[in-house]
């Protein structure tokens, strides 16, 4: 890491476990000399691969810097074979705020792949995985959640790829997360996204969408747990302690198709009809859009624009026009 | 109304369905002459009480509006005995921001009580229910949910009432909303809230807290509109036409103890161990406060105080030093 | 002025000119023992009555404060008999700021009289008003303009008094201003204006809206220098160097009645049909909403629901619900 | 349209009236997956040239949206020949803000041409302009007014061409429009703006300044519907039903030379000396800046250092250094 | 503290030490049941006298807090004799913000004395100081220094008293805390802060001020440390274990006269002359005011209008008109 | 300057003394065709070098723009040989704020070189520096001070050069400015900043740290005005008045090296435990971070981790995780 604008006192080659910061510098207003600190952890043995685990790519999504951080304090370098390197809180002035973009220069650290060193922080952030962690590794995880404004049925999400071998291990290696569902986002090819990005770096890629709405669930943060072991013991990293391994039943894939996303075109507050996994079909009322200021006019339905099953439904009740109120899942085939 | 800031079209002492707007003057910089219209509907029809149904009195609640508006928009006043006043947004300004308290002065408008009309702008809206509003009627509804901070168990509340008549008749009406869980909540003693002020004035008073968390949910709105309209036909206002009526079996009170919240003494980010409607006895693990950015840092417990169900659980992720975050009710039998 | 919060140089018995400053304490973050300096000028000489002149009462109402600042720096002590303070930008916070309500404590200045010498700050300033100057005087003349939301035909105003000989030395000394229109404006009673509270202490009260917008005109600053003129003349205070005080020709007088204000029920953008001064008629289109975001939506139309003058019109395009867009001056008879 | 970030439903190709959006993905804090849908309709028939018609370049000048609003619901696509593309409020969170600038990334949307397909909202929205839209066009219309701080003689601008041929038909549409006055503006010759950069594409290039202010009036309106018109007429898109056509009287071109603009040195409050329109000479008072902090202050003079027309004129009264108080037009002949 | 809106599980009639927290309830928009911590200690023993400690008045000054603390975590409860009440952080908002006002309702804690225990948070505060803690005490010790705007000799502070007896006891319980300075501040006799409110309740008040500018240095801690400890020593509540307690030296105090405070009277960058402590004149000069916008114009001087010491100096280098730069203190004689 | 954004009546090529403004196209919100004007003064005569003196590159750092000031005010064009070119205030928007970074980007300016013409506004103000600016000179001076988080020892500051002839440059000048300490600090390589950028481009180049804190202090500023009359004369552009030129001591350098930073890892206040100047020893305890608001909480010690002079202390009381507590330099030699 020298010729870089951040510091740490991470040795990425050494065995064993080291807790600490990725310092980079940020000279604001009140801290002319100052450093964002991004925690980091690497835990080293034997000669099995590198995989890096990412949480707090948004700052409002929690599971996975909860299941990072009992992996940092409680896993034991011994049973490791190979490297995890673990950044459980990457865009920290995010983190800090449990805001999905950051508060520092208002960019979403998910469109901002692959950063640029000298740019503002974010970038700077982007830069650091893209740059410096990227070329260590040979898999990539990172945990998302539904944020703030969004509740999603928890969910292990594939990257496409255009190269036949790497799309085939990602498959497995999404499959073998065991999520309840396995769904295929590409965020319409948009290329800025970090598992895009370490797609196009030859990485193998897991993404996660776990239950959102800025908030924790006992059960969101088990999945979690379980789906990272599970993923770590596919890698063979860490041997699992459980059974969980043995699942290997036939896998339905689902994607998010064009009109998978339903959009209000009014301001008002949206009340959604159905709840998450119900089964739907093209026709079917969806949701209403009611005007609490003037309660004479009709609340505006929202139709379904397509079959499948109920994967997300925005949280907040206000809405403005172009949010997006239901998002509808549909079986796929990943090529 | 004649000698009062606000002005309105609608005779109350009219028979008939009138909908339309309190105007209440609001000179701000962009604006020297305008005013906040509060929707309000009356329907009134032969000789049986006044009723006056409120909702929107903080902002991010979204259930008593969304079933309010329905009745100002369906109910045949054919099938009103007595008079319906209805603000199903009160506090226009925090209803227009989905927000707790009022963007204008800041202030919770559930404190402000009596108000006072020629006072910032939420003291007029406070002083228009209290000075305005109460005098014309018998009972008074005041529909919550938690709000964008707390996910509750859909629940009628009780007002406790020094008067043994009036707090009979409270209990009552509180039983035939039917509501998942009965909760008497005295917000210590409070007497700025709208409940308590519509006790000190005679009311027979209703409160809700439907499930909350900023969001709307189906579950919640039936639960709300059935329970209102179960309540309409107890006061004999508008004759129900479901079976719902019938529900006389015995019913279980709790109450908000002295140790009912539990509180974060830490800036993190709070994780939950139990869902809600859990039994839990003290002495349990409630919840972990996690330090994100210094992962190294051991979670601190929360642990319950006081036996009881799993009433209310803190919404989003984030907390600091003070911040609700568990709510357990114990059975109760009030006085 | 013992016993004040404030402080000030000037003494209100001397004779000559005196210009300075009323400092009022105001202990902020970044400035713990610190002042509001609010301009005063004293022009004292003779025996004649004492004349209130108030500019910056609204921030961004430009016309008082400029011709109060002339008459600072240009009159001769020597043609004064009587006594003229003069305080043209006594919402000095607003007046800095540019802003209708003050930026400190968010409130409008003309409504918190009597206001309270231990409040916040704009309440002292309503307090020096009232329990400092008001009983030095005998007359009162507040400067206002239409500020930033309203284009306003240039007019004197008549706060109506319930004392017969008052009322009627204020119709005298309004007519004398010789305004292009002469208007009884009551604020629908609010009794927290600075006219209603002088005119409850007894003074000669006249004041004025000139064309307003947040702009400065040539013609409104005409206006306003030869009316205030004319007022001193009137007044006896200081002796007309013009021929304009023979204007004694019969004057239309016009009231803002019930139905004067026309609200918008919509966000968007205002359209109006008419310029000010045009005649209109009820059931006429006074203007039109657009909704820019959406131009598949048609406009909503404004109607004049009374006949008049087009006396005020909005300024700023954007509108939101509530927002006054048209005013309608209507030919009365001050009591 | 594929392989961009946006999506629309408009299909350019085909002949008829198409109302609707392009949604743009926008993943902010309270949405992640949802789109900015700015509104778009494309009227097409027979083989007539491609005009774009662009309205909501910034956000709080409002002519342009209105006209273009009535474009796209009342003309019959019948009466066309050729191809009209409609982008009413392309700045559309300027616009719903009434904000020059775009309250999501602060940048003014006419200084970021050619945009940037992956960059931040503003970028994308030029980007969209200029890689979707011009390619399609022979004439591009961009209708402007002066905004919230100019009042401008309305007026049809030239933006100037190095191409002589160019440069002729641009004159010839920009007299077509027959506005009050025609005026050539460089803007310093910034390559950034949206019409620098159609000329650049190589299309007839026509833009405008309307009254401004930040407000609408019925004249500018009138103008501004009138010019559009003419305009379609001049094309060949759309025949006049009015006579307007004829217009062929010689037309006085004007320039902003280097000693246009006329900055204030202070901050205070502008008092314009002049009203629009009115000859003026070098060395002539053209206003003063008043410091109604402290009326003791004499006000500062600005002069007008060139001689010509006034054309425009700062609205808001409060001004700082570097604020442009006036601007005067020279008669010109275009290159 | 029965029906009050607090709640504390410290018994101020206990013997020992007890460290806790006052719980105020604080219902704001993320956390509707939550509640501000305000931290509070009671160390009791033997029969002595109650002292209140009270830090954090203005949370940007820190000199006391720091010493409060440690005597909380250190101070042996045999060494007692009586009873001190520590409330070292008391305007908890605005100690964790850092400023001197609060960030809630924007209000000086030191201005809204007796306060309102159903008022905003900060008059809750300041009623929770005024009716639950002043009953119970004989003396006052309110430690502050001078905050973000002030660079201030470190002093400690007479409040006047009417009552010769009590003013007696006060002079004497000041002169025992030894400071570098004595100094008579009666805050132009306003009667809202916590000393001129704990002298109508007839407490033994010592007030202070130390360095200030919102940092901490050694020396400042130094000196609260010691006086303080001087301080319980007075009292007879805790035995000193110094031989500071000799110190009987005649003491000279010193006054703030109405010309002691000296403001600017432009915007700009404030340069003083002189460095505390030094000896003045009036006439000298005290200091410049620039105008960096424009370094043509000559800087403005600002003089000493009195005679005495140089107490006080604005620290930021911006300032503005009625900021106060220079503050002198004069030899007195407390009557 | 043709062909640039910017524009200027000051003549680079003229003798005398021509003070203005260098205007900065500057299209906001309320200010559509206004300027941003940057001061500049440049003092010509005879054929010696050209010198740049920047002041406000930072809008919180007083001591540099107050002596240019005086320099352009004062000084003598006749005893000039060569030219000065003087921007004072180079970063305007962030000195009319007392900003660190520019309220209107968000930016450091310091970061930002070498600068973009077309980019935001302070990319704008670092291009026509690199752009404008260093080609026409020899020498280059950026007057810093600590800024409002950093207390310094005054020093004269060497940016490294690889260019062993230009770095003996720097060496020699910078010793003659003669402050009471010379410091190496090369921002850990970051070439984004004026003085890196300035080597880069072959000018002799100096830095300064003055006191800093967000103040101004007598001393520093004459530290400031000696040190800059000092380099004047060693650059032989104006010949000194004093006999400082003599001072040819052999001087100490020092260096920031890689632990000079000491870094906070909690969020609390800050409390040094010794003074600027201090010889320290690595292991001692250097400062303690204390939890206001829990005064059980001990405070984290701080500890030196190098032997050093105390070069450093944050000003601010409060300080979050990663803010730089205390900087110690060590003695070094320049390369």
């Amino acid at each position: 890491m020298s010729n870089t604008p951040w510091q740490t006192d991470i040795d990425f080659d050494k065995h064993g476990k080291q807790t600490g910061f990725i310092r980079l510098p940020y000279s604001e207003h009140d801290d002319a000399w100052g450093v964002l600190p991004v925690p980091i952890a690497v835990i080293s043995n034997g000669d099995g691969p590198t995989v890096i685990l990412e949480g707090g790519n948004h700052g409002d999504e929690y599971e996975g810097p909860i299941v990072l951080g009992e992996i940092i304090r409680d896993l034991d370098p011994g049973r490791v074979n190979g490297r995890l390197i673990i950044v459980p809180a990457i865009n920290l002035p995010a983190v800090k705020a449990g805001m999905r973009v950051s508060p520092i220069d208002g960019l979403n650290f998910n469109r901002t792949f692959p950063g640029d060193p000298l740019g503002s922080t974010t970038l700077q952030l982007s830069s650091l995985v893209h740059d410096a962690l990227f070329p260590l590794a040979d898999a990539f995880v990172d945990l998302h959640s539904g944020g703030s404004s969004l509740s999603i049925i928890p969910s292990a999400i594939i990257e496409p790829s255009d190269d036949p071998a790497l799309a085939g291990k990602i498959q497995a290696a999404v499959a073998a997360f065991d999520a309840p569902m396995t769904v295929v986002i590409s965020n319409r090819g948009d290329p800025r996204t970090s598992t895009a990005s370490a797609v196009r770096a030859g990485l193998v890629t897991v993404g996660t969408e776990m239950a959102g709405a800025g908030t924790v669930t006992p059960e969101a943060v088990k999945i979690c747990r379980t789906g990272v072991h599970n993923l770590l013991s596919h890698f063979g990293v860490v041997e699992s302690d459980a059974a969980n391994e043995g699942n290997d039943a036939p896998r339905t894939f689902y994607e998010l198709g064009s009109k998978a996303h339903h959009l209000s075109e009014d301001e008002g507050v949206f009340e959604p009809l159905h709840t998450l996994g119900t089964n739907v079909r093209a026709g079917q009322k969806a949701g209403r859009v009611h005007f609490l200021s003037d309660p004479r006019r009709a609340p505006k339905d929202i139709v379904f624009e397509t079959d499948g099953i109920l994967y997300g439904l925005r949280h907040p009740g206000r809405v403005r026009a172009g949010n997006c109120c239901v998002v509808v899942a549909s079986p796929s085939q990943p090529s």
